[in-house]
C-alpha cells in the first residue's frame, strides 16, 4: 500500500494541474443558482442515504432508513420506530450498500429509490415526492444482503442477494467447512413492486449452494429476463476466507433466468417454507408506521428445476458483474484479476442451447468460459472493481489497488484513458451509466482513503468522492469531497426528473394521525390510567398547552404535537429536557409523537427545537411532575390569555 | 414573513451578480489542495459538531457530542456509552447551540472545543489533538443550558446560563406567575478548566431570579473578570411567553464580577448544596469513558453578596450579547428592537463607582440605561441577533427579520454596508470574531430558512449557510453551502493552529484497554457464567478469531475489537447480524467493544464494516448459537490453517 500511494503522490501533480483552468467555473453553483443532478449516495456504515448536488458536491439532505437518526426523530418517535422493527427485534443501526433508482423502460422515471441493509438483511424505499423512507422489508433465509437492490428495467423486481451464506430458516450449524457444504445456502430474493403504490413484496427465493453472492445487475433489452451475480468463495471455505476463498482461478457469474422462474412460480413450482419477516410500511395518511409479520416464503430450487439458473467462470473472486446499456454485454471484475472478462449475452444463450457446458457445480451448469466470452481487456490496471457506462460505447472501470478509472471501448476492448483517483476508489458512477440511456459528462470516484487529501481531523477522516468530466476524449479531475459515512455506491438523475413533484408541506385537513389536534381548540390532555396523552400543536411561536400538571413519576405521556404551519419549510421542533430520546422534527401538517416517562419529580421545560421566527425563544412550556401517588389533578393550559389565531 | 421574503427576492438578484466574477476562484480549493480554516459549526437539533473546511463550506468531519452516532458506534459501544450517561439516566440525544474555542490571552490557542448541551443541561469537550468527545460535564440546578459554553480569555472559565428558570435541586412547583416568581431560579454556572488537562468541574454557581438568561460573553482585556448575559422573560411569566414576556420595554444585560465571585468563594463565603450531577470522562490510556457521580455544589447569592451581579437596562428582549475584541464595548441585541446599544465597560463601572442605580430587581441593582451607553446604533435594521467583529473597529450584525447582515462602525455608530441573506439568518461568524485578535476576510452566515435555494428534498430541508467576504469596503457573497443539523453558532480558526498536532493513530504498545488483544496470539474466548468475552484482532484481511461456537441464547457476548494496524487512515468496523446495536469503527491501535444478546439460535454472520483491502469482501466470521442449555462447547479459531503474520 506504502509504495502504490508513493506512485499515487506522483501522479498527483499532473492531475491537480489538469483540474486547475475551468474546473473552478464548471463545479461553482452561484448563490441561488441550482445544481444540475442529484447524486443519491450510499451511507455504507452510517446507514443511511445521502443527497449530494453535482457538479458542486454540495450535500443537499441526509434520508434516514436503516439507522436511528437523531435529528429529526426517525427511529425514536412512535411514527417512525416500527420501520426498524426485525423478526429479531429494533434494530437501530444498518451498512447502507446500494441504490437503485427506479426504471421505466430501462430509464430512471424519478419515483422511488431503493436501498439495501447488508448487515441485518432489508431493503428500503425511498419515495422521491417527499424524500422519505416509507417502507422497509425483511428479507427470510438471508444472512448479508449484498447484492441488493439492483433492479429490472421496469422495476418488476428488486433484488437481495445473499453475500454470507447462512444455514437457512435460522438452523444453528457447526462452523467447518464439511457443515458449510452441507448446511450453508445462498439465496437470490426476488422482490416484486407494485407498478402503482411502489408496495414490495418477497414474490420468491432460489435457494443457491453455499457461496458468497457479490453483486448483480439485471439484464436489459434483450438481456430482459435474466439476472446476472457475481460471485466468490465458491471454494465454500468458512474460515480465513482471505486465504481460503481466493484458491481457485476462478469463480462464477450466476445467471438467473427471472422470467423462467416466474413461470414456475405461476405454474406451482415453488415450495412454501415456514419463516418469519417484518415488512413496515409508513400510511401515507396518518404518517405512521407500522409493522406486519410475515410467515412464509416461496422457494425455488435450481437443482430440480435446471433451466432458471447458469455459471459462468469468471476470474478470479468477481466483484462487480456489470451490463452495459445495450443489454449485450456482461463485464465480470475479478478483484484480484489482470484482466477484464466481457461476455457476450448472445454467446452465452447460444452456448445453453448448444450445451456447451463444461460441467455441474452443486448441480447447476457451468457454461464454459470461451463460449460466452466476447472478450477480455488486457492488463487494464490492477483490482479491477465495478463498470459504468457513458452510451457511447466506452466503459469506465474503477481499480481500487492501483487506484484509478479506466476508460475503454466495449467493442474492442481497448484501453483509451486512465486517471488517478485519490485513494482506492472502490464504486463508480456516471449519472444514469447503469441504465439503457446514460445520461453521462462525468464520472464520479467513491474512495476508500482519504488519506491527507483534506485538512486532518484526527485519526478518524471522512471519506470521499472525486467528480471527473468525460465529455472529452480525457477525463479531466474536477473536485474533490468529502463524505458523510461510506459513500458506498451511488445513483444520479437530472434535476428536471425530481425537483417539480417535490411536496412542500402536508395539507393539515388531510391529517389522518389518529392524535392530530387539527387547531388549537381541539388539544387537550388525557389520562388512561397511567397512560397520558397530550394533544399538542405548534405555530408561530408558541405551543399549545404550554402548561401541563398532574403528571406524576412513572406515567407514561405522549406529546402528539401537531404543526399547524401551512408553509414551505417552517418546521417545528420538540424536546423535553431529560427525555431518554431524540426530539421531533415535525413537518408542517404533520403530527409526531415523542413518548417521555418520568423518574424524578420536578419541573420539566419543553420547547421548539427548530428557530422558526423572531419569537422562537419563547416558545416553550413546562411539564410539571408530581411524586407517584400524589394526586395532583391534571391541568393544562397556555395562561391567562387565549392563544392568539393562527397566521 | 411573506413580503420580507418579497423584498429579499427584489434584492437577491443583485447579491447573485455580485457573487459571480471571482467568487468561484476565491472558494474553489483545488483537488489535493487544503482549505484555509477550519470551521466548526453548532449542529443545533442533531446534538452533534461539523467541522467545516473554508473557503470551500465543504464537511471535513462529523463529531459526535451529546447525540449517539450509528456511524461509528458513538453512544453504543461499552466504551462510549457512559458519556452520554446523566442523573436522569442514559440521555441520546441533544441540542447542541454554541461552540468556544480555548483561549490564551484572548486568542485562540486550539487546544480544545467547548460545546453545550441546551436541553439536558451538559457542557461537553473536544480534543483537538484526536477531534473526540473526551468530557461531558452536567450541570446541576438548571432546566435549559443556552448561554453556553462561552468562555474567559485565558479558559478560566466555561460558562453555563439557563435558558429556562426552574425550582432548583429538581423540586416541583405548581405552574402559574405567581409560583414562578416563588420558586422559580437562573442560575450562572462557572465551571473551572484545568489548565494543564482541560479537565472540567463546576467551580461554583451564582443563582439569579427566575427569568430567561439567554446568550453572553466573558470581558476582555480591561473588562476580563467580567462576564456579560442577555436575558428575556424578566417579565417572569411562566406561560405565553411570546406575548407575556414581550411586554417591558426593557429586559436586561446581567453583567457579573466573576473575580470578586471567586473572592468570595475562597473566603468561605459559598453555600454547599445536595445535588447529584454526572460527570463523565473519557481515559486517555484506555479510550473508555467512565461516569462520576458528583453531589455537591457551592452556590452565591447575589441578594447577600450585592457587588458580584449588577443588571443594564437593554431594550427589548435582547438575544445576542457580544464584546469587542477591545473589551471597552459592550453590545446588546433586542430582537424586537429597531436599535442596538452600546455600552461602554468603563462608563459601567464609573455608574456602579457613582451608584447610578435606578433601583433594584428581585434584591439586584439596576443601572441606569445612559450611564452605562456609550451610544445606540439607529434603524440598523429589523430583529437584531449577534454582532462579531473584523478586529478594525468595525462590527457586523445579523439582522433576523430583515434578513441581512449590516456592518457598522463601533466608534461613531453608523452603518456602513449591508448585504441580504437567504433566509432568516441567525447567528454569523467573523472568524476569530470574539476574540481579542479577529482573522477577518469571511463573515459566515447561518440561516433559519433555506426554502428555494437548493434543488427541493421534500418538505424536509438542509439548513444552510453562506460565505462572504469582508476584505474590501463592501461585503461580496460568495458561496451557499448547506449544513446538516442546524447550523447554530459557529468558531474558526486558521488550519497553521491546528493541523500539525492532528494524532494519525494510536501506539498498539500503549494500548491500556482492559480487554486489549495486542496481537493475534493474544486472542481468545473466555466465558463467565453467562458473560462472553471474546477477545479479537482485526487486521487486512482477517478478523481472529473468525469463527466461534458455544454461545447460547441469552449470553452477554462482549467482542473486544483491537485494530492492529499501525497507519493512517485504516479504521476497522465490526458488525454482527441482528445485533439491536450499531457498528464499532475501530482506529488503528483501537480497542471497541460490541455487546450482542442473541435472541435465537442460528448461525450470524459478522464483518469488517469499512472497505479496508483488496480482499476487504473476505474479512468476515461466524458466531454459532445455540439453545439455551444445549451445552455446545466452547471453541474458537480461524479454522485450518494459522492466522498470516501481521504487515
Amino acid at each position: 500500500m506504502a509504495s502504490a500511494l508513493a506512485v499515487q503522490s506522483c501522479k498527483m501533480k499532473s492531475a491537480e494541474s489538469a483540474a486547475g483552468g475551468d474546473a473552478a467555473a464548471r463545479t461553482y453553483v452561484a448563490p441561488g443558482k441550482y445544481d444540475e443532478l442529484y447524486n443519491f449516495v450510499s451511507g455504507g456504515f452510517n446507514g443511511q442515504v445521502s443527497v449530494y448536488g453535482l457538479p458542486s458536491g454540495r450535500l443537499l439532505k441526509l434520508i434516514p432508513v436503516f439507522s436511528v437518526h437523531p435529528e429529526n426523530g426517525y427511529g425514536y418517535s412512535e411514527e417512525t420506530k416500527p420501520m426498524l422493527e426485525t423478526s429479531f427485534g429494533f434494530v437501530p443501526w444498518d451498512d447502507q450498500h446500494h441504490l437503485a433508482l427506479s426504471q421505466t423502460n430501462g430509464e430512471h422515471d424519478g419515483r422511488w429509490l431503493f436501498a439495501n441493509a447488508n448487515n441485518t438483511p432489508r431493503v428500503g424505499r425511498i419515495d422521491l415526492k417527499t424524500f422519505k423512507t416509507v417502507e422497509i422489508i425483511e428479507l427470510p433465509n438471508s444472512g448479508g444482503n449484498h447484492s441488493s437492490p439492483f433492479i429490472t428495467e421496469n422495476t418488476e423486481y428488486v433484488i437481495a442477494g445473499t453475500r454470507f451464506a447462512v444455514p437457512i430458516a435460522n438452523q444453528e450449524s457447526a462452523l467447518d467447512n464439511d457443515s458449510y457444504k452441507k448446511n450453508f445456502k445462498s439465496t437470490a430474493s426476488f422482490i416484486g413492486v407494485d407498478k402503482n403504490t411502489g408496495h414490495m413484496s418477497v414474490s420468491f427465493q432460489i435457494i443457491l449452494p453455499g457461496m458468497d453472492l457479490d453483486l448483480s445487475r439485471a439484464g436489459k433489452g434483450p438481456s430482459h429476463g435474466w439476472f446476472f451475480f457475481s460471485t466468490y468463495n465458491t471454494e465454500q471455505a468458512s474460515t480465513l476466507l482471505e486465504v481460503n476463498a481466493s484458491q481457485k482461478d476462478k469463480d462464477f457469474i450466476v445467471a438467473v433466468n427471472w422470467k423462467k422462474a416466474e413461470e414456475y412460480v405461476k405454474a406451482g413450482k415453488a415450495k412454501k417454507m415456514a419463516t418469519e419477516y417484518y415488512h413496515n410500511q409508513l400510511n401515507e395518511e396518518t404518517h405512521t408506521a407500522a409493522s406486519e409479520v410475515i410467515r412464509e416464503v416461496l422457494t425455488l430450487d435450481p437443482e430440480e428445476l435446471k433451466d432458471i439458473v447458469y455459471l459462468i467462470p469468471c476470474p478470479k473472486s468477481p466483484h462487480g458483474c456489470d451490463v452495459d446499456p445495450s443489454g449485450e454485454y456482461i463485464i465480470g471484475s475479478g478483484k484480484l484479476a489482470a484482466l477484464i472478462p466481457v461476455f457476450s449475452y448472445q454467446k452465452f444463450i447460444k452456448a445453453i442451447e448448444d450445451k456447451a457446458f463444461e460441467g455441474e457445480y452443486n448441480g447447476i451448469p457451468v457454461i464454459k468460459y470461451e463460449a460466452a466470452l466476447h472478450g477480455e481487456v488486457q492488463k487494464p490496471g490492477l483490482g479491477p472493481l465495478h463498470t459504468e457506462f457513458d452510451g457511447k460505447g466506452n466503459a469506465y472501470t474503477s481499480f481500487f489497488v492501483s487506484s484509478e478509472i479506466v476508460k475503454w471501448s466495449i467493442k474492442d476492448l481497448k484501453v483509451l484513458d486512465r486517471v488517478p483517483t485519490y485513494y482506492s476508489i472502490g464504486h463508480l458512477m456516471v449519472p444514469g451509466g447503469d441504465t439503457r440511456k446514460p445520461y453521462g459528462k462525468y464520472v464520479v470516484a467513491y474512495n476508500k482513503i482519504t488519506k491527507d487529501r483534506y485538512l486532518p481531523t484526527g485519526p478518524e477522516l471522512a471519506q470521499s468522492a472525486q467528480l471527473y468530466s468525460i465529455d472529452g476524449d480525457k477525463m479531466q479531475l474536477l473536485l474533490d469531497f468529502p463524505t458523510i459515512g461510506e459513500p458506498h455506491y451511488a445513483q444520479a438523475i437530472p434535476a428536471e426528473k425530481i425537483k417539480d413533484q417535490s411536496v412542500k408541506f402536508y395539507d393539515i385537513n388531510k391529517n389522518k394521525h389518529p392524535y392530530a389536534s387539527p387547531g388549537e381548540k381541539a388539544t387537550k390532555v388525557v389520562r388512561e390510567g397511567n397512560v397520558v396523552h397530550v394533544y399538542m400543536t405548534a405555530i408561530r411561536s408558541h405551543l399549545t398547552p404550554d402548561n401541563i400538571e398532574g403528571i406524576q413519576v412513572g406515567d407514561e405521556v405522549y406529546f402528539h404535537v401537531t404543526n399547524l404551519e401551512q408553509d414551505w419549510d417552517i418546521p417545528h421542533g420538540f424536546a423535553i429536557k431529560h427525555a431518554p430520546n431524540a426530539e421531533l422534527l415535525i413537518m408542517p401538517g404533520e403530527t409526531s409523537t415523542l413518548k417521555f416517562v418520568p423518574v424524578k419529580p420536578g419541573v420539566y421545560p419543553f420547547y421548539c427545537t427548530d428557530f422558526c421566527s423572531a419569537l422562537h425563544q419563547e416558545m416553550q412550556g413546562y411539564l410539571r411532575v408530581s411524586p407517584k401517588g400524589s394526586n395532583v389533578p391534571l391541568k393544562w393550559g397556555t395562561g391567562e390569555q387565549e392563544p392568539v389565531a393562527a397566521r
